[in-house]
């Protein structure tokens, strides 16, 4: 196909495949799903997770919870709060039920007394990874901000959180059981101490290799992946879905060919990829795999994006194939971090050329 | 000061003097001077250049020409041309005076057949950087292009055009000047035997390493450097720039703070600062150095983005740093890459407080 511009393709059929399998699993073990919709970022593709009895979600900005408040009811924040967004939060939670996260209790008294209506706290809990949370042994310090929230009229404690980041460490599903198990064990310890004194507080737990490896959570009464219903190389990497999953592609248009060198020049660069990168066993650090057109699973061989400028993008190929090429070809590039690469463009295009609407990144409060 | 996101703060001061000494250089070696506008994709910021006295500018996509195209009548678009966007060719020629960039002899036939309106033709030479380009040794192919260009009576030659992108793995300028001059004696060559056979043809040069530690261009007519009205950590490590010619800086708002583990957490990651990686000697892979507030050319001692996740960043601090601290105050961040920042951002903020508005990434075309 001809495209003038980068453009990221969405195979509908496996997204669907993905969202469904995640939500039947999620219903066969018995915890709700809260997915995490900083992937996809599309008010649209929500849509096709309200056709599973999708009811509540998570987004990684307040921002991001304005854009989908038009649709959804029960938004999570999913990062701790920054306290210079109070105004934001009482925009948000006159319209629809807001949860946030903390992490110190002072936060608790900081917040309540500028509150304008309900909100939802989540306790972060680190269980691993080392990024946010407090240490899941600090129980008596979670104990008190849970305390200081059910004393808050404005505020309810909606659940301890964890984000097991550190499975993304792991290569292969073994691996990826071991961490999740101890972190489910951490949770679990400390959702016994606190869970009994509160009622209807949920334990929230969902890193996408976690939930995409494992049939039970432990003590989690709700599940939060989000990169699943796309997936990438760094979740094949993981072990977290095979090849034929993921559900997006890059097609990008060729602008030059170098059969000497065996590259081809590809509109799409570090603006439309990110600069994430993929560390392969043979080819070393690389920014996206080739696939075929018709077959996303079939990478082909000693086809790889080897660098990125702002726009343009380097793309090693077999000295065959880069005879066959014709400038604008496209090349179909399965990308190393879907999150990122949705983040960066405008939207997304199905297999028959329709266009799918996202996010802008910009929403009532970015233009205050 | 206190953020409710992450936000790209501009010194005006110093971007205007950034524009001013770069356009007396170019004044004082008599060449012309388009600047790359895909560093601030402003046009606001563009106005400024134009109190300079610039009248031509360069972009590194037709669509952000669309963006520019309102204000600007004579545009580059610096990168190989697609040959699936005539459509968008025609609508920018109906307008202003659009030059493209080919490397294929094909392409004028290619697109000559569907022009409509006159269309300037800049022929790529690689100088040694090995993306893009025509070898500039290969004199009679070069000499083809030019030749069937003049041939089409709706294009112009309108130069030869090289980006000695290689001077950014220099480190330090006597190692940029060596590859500068190297890059400028292959134009140099070329030009002699290409030139004298076409009416004005311009040879056109200028990454940003070259044109910073540089005060004559060889052959070149021309210079085309676009970073430099920022520039960044990348080009400090270069040896483009020093840290106080940095004119933009992240402020990222503190969500939590770990004083065990002598870490910082903000709000601010890859979809804000890019994963651009950059290498320091004493913290290895870094994404951003923190400064003071007052003073962007002073780093902290021990202060550095260590971890970005997609809309986290971790900081390292030292420990007494980590007590003075409060959530919702902000860290000051050099980015690595400011074209990346700046595509990644939805608007600047001057030191007042000020809004300073950019291109949104979509244009008429876009949404066709």
């Amino acid at each position: 196909m001809k495209f003038t511009r980068p453009t990221l393709l969405i195979d509908i059929d496996k997204c669907h495949r993905n969202i469904e399998q995640m939500t039947m699993k999620a219903r066969q073990a018995g915890v709700a799903f809260r997915p995490h919709f900083k992937t996809h970022q599309s008010l649209e593709i929500g849509r096709w997770f309200k056709t599973y009895g999708i009811s509540k979600i998570s987004v990684s900005s307040l921002e991001m919870a304005e854009y989908f408040a038009s649709e959804w009811e029960d938004i999570l924040v999913a990062i701790p709060v920054n306290i210079n967004t109070i105004e934001i939060i009482n925009t948000l939670t006159s319209t629809i039920r807001l949860h946030i996260v903390v992490e110190r209790i002072e936060i608790i008294a900081l917040l309540s007394k500028m509150l304008s209506a309900p909100l939802g706290v989540y306790i972060e809990i680190d269980t691993g990874y080392g990024r946010s949370g407090i240490p899941s042994n600090y129980i008596e310090y979670i104990s008190d901000i849970a305390h200081a929230i059910e004393h808050e009229p404005l505020m309810t404690n909606s659940g301890l959180l964890d984000h097991a980041g550190h499975t993304y460490s792991a290569r292969g599903k073994v691996k990826i059981r071991q961490i999740a198990i101890a972190a489910q064990q951490k949770m679990s310890r400390l959702a016994e101490r606190i869970l009994p004194h509160y009622q209807s507080m949920d334990v929230s737990s969902g890193d996408t290799p976690t939930c995409s490896v494992m049939n039970t959570f432990g003590s989690a009464t709700e599940i939060r992946t989000g990169n699943f219903c796309f997936y990438d190389l760094t979740q094949w990497q993981i072990g977290s879905c095979n090849l034929n999953q993921i559900a997006v592609c890059m097609a990008c248009p060729i602008i030059a060919i170098y059969p000497d060198r065996q590259e081809v020049l590809i509109h799409g660069g570090g603006i439309h990829f990110s600069k994430d990168v993929f560390i392969h066993s043979e080819y070393g650090a690389i920014y996206g795999l080739v696939v075929n057109e018709e077959d996303w699973s079939q990478p082909i061989a000693e086809c790889y994006v080897s660098k990125l400028s702002q726009e343009h993008g380097t793309v090693k190929v077999s000295v065959s194939l880069s005879y066959k090429l014709k400038l604008g070809d496209s090349l179909y590039i399965l990308p190393v971090h879907s999150c990122l690469t949705a983040d960066a463009l405008p939207f997304y295009e199905d297999l028959g050329g329709n266009r799918i609407e996202k996010w802008s990144g910009i929403s009532a409060s970015t233009n205050k």
